[in-house]
């Protein structure tokens, strides 16, 4: 059932949209990528992203579906000529990893649009970025409301499903919260933790602090040494969401800080305990573990 | 200058004990465990985690260098048997993540002790976890101090260099701040990630998230998710180290909280764009980079 379902159009070839183009093409459809940049589109077609590419919006005229795969801030104020090229009969939907900013700008754009966010990392970005399989295994959530267009949620379901990835449906509100308190709010928790080992104050130990710091700090430091326009994004598109999980982390970080500072140490290991017994609910399913 | 050097005996053959035992056999020193129990004695010798093995602690009388590789709490009350037998004419070091509570109690038992701190990770535990190579690549540190034998001092430097560590020497104080700063309190910003998550109230919101958590998360709750026991060691010996960076922690998070409080995106932007520059300096060395 995966097989040739026609011809889906993908606007933008960075990690998300190139390795969709890749996985797609793989199972038959017929590939059309729009890119801002002549280079992007010559450099695309190198790599065998897309079966076809353009920086003319008309390109998508033929299109069932059209999966936008832009950064965040281009997808909440999409170009009037992205909007008058999108056929009024494709399925439209986006992989903006906030949901209610982009519901708010698309529902009254398009008839058929559906929002979805499938989860795939974010480490990499760009053209050549995009690679076969990014999405097996990994969650693809789409937050449908009472206008959205049955039929068009299939499409997008069944395509999250040919990709290999998990299908989640949830409310755009419920999605936005739990984005924040996973993936969000650990950037700049993440963040924090590299600004207090550069702040140090005294030369000699923060100098001691950089030589000594192991696998630990180094993965607990990753998301926090991102790339700031994407950290920005987030923040700023699902800044209420945010907020409410940085107090809620602030709260719980107070906890643990008060089991140190009273000597407390059965509580601090109680605590210690029940975020061991936490942590396997929380580890990533690598795309070589997925079925 | 690495070969042969002689007989050391190794006190604990858990992750850092029988790691020594395995690099130390093979550059040709003789090596005598001792273990608390026959099982663990047993499963030593057959790994070839040492050449002898005993639960007699009079195993080590002729020992030129004796490494104390036991958990923090057991290094602080050192049982009487065990300082009988040790060598008055041996170097001896430990390999404790805490410096200034093993120099208290070590500096008056023995005269030629040296406090050490071998940085090689902690993710297993016990006889099965030694393996040969942990420390190449490595930190090494010591926190010699006035009463530090420079004789011994250069045993330790010799020991640690031949087994392939970045040898250090600092305070014990700056030691202990170092690892507050990008050890010991990251465990609990780690762990309050967790807490967080686990915490969410609302039942849906909660699933949705564990469902969702990608490798971003995974890798930040990593070292919250470990051994309770190590967490409670590290914070209960090096409080106020652990305190001290917590409070420089929470200065840090306010910071980029007050950023998006304002939807000062500007400040957010130029903030990760310095952690991102930071990033860099606190990736780790994997061993096999070392040269």
């Amino acid at each position: 059932m995966c097989e040739s379902k026609g011809s889906v159009g993908i606007v933008g070839l960075g990690l998300i949209g190139g390795s969709l183009g890749l996985d797609l093409r793989a199972l038959g459809w017929s590939v059309q990528g729009l890119v801002h940049r002549t280079a992007t589109a010559e450099r695309a077609l190198e790599r065998g992203l897309v079966d076809a590419v353009s920086t003319d919006p008309a390109c998508l005229s033929s299109c069932d579906l059209v999966i936008l795969s832009l950064p965040i801030p281009a997808l909440l104020a999409p170009e009037s000529t992205l909007l008058e090229a999108i056929p009024g009969s494709a399925v439209v939907t986006d992989v903006g990893s906030v949901k209610q900013p982009v519901l708010e700008v698309w529902r009254s754009l398009h008839p058929r649009f559906v929002a979805s966010h499938p989860m795939a990392g974010t480490a990499s970005a760009g053209v050549e970025a995009g690679q076969a399989g990014l999405f097996r295994g990994r969650p693809w959530i789409a937050t449908p409301e009472a206008g959205t267009d049955p039929a068009a949620l299939d499409v997008v379901r069944s395509l999250a499903q040919c990709l290999g990835s998990r299908w989640h449906t949830a409310s755009a509100e419920q999605h936005d919260q739990a984005v924040a308190l996973i993936s969000h709010m650990p950037v700049l928790v993440s963040a924090a933790l590299l600004r207090t080992a550069g702040d140090e104050r005294d030369p000699e130990i923060r100098q001691l602090a950089q030589s000594l710091a192991s696998s630990g700090f180094s993965d607990s430091t990753r998301i926090g040494g991102g790339n700031p326009d994407l950290g920005v994004a987030m923040a700023s598109s699902n800044s209420a969401a945010v907020l409410k999980a940085l107090a809620a982390y602030r709260w719980s970080l107070e906890q643990l800080e008060d089991a140190v500072l009273r000597n407390n140490w059965q509580q601090l290991h109680r605590e210690l305990q029940r975020t061991q017994s936490l942590r396997p609910d929380y580890q990533q399913t690598s795309s070589s573990d997925a079925p």
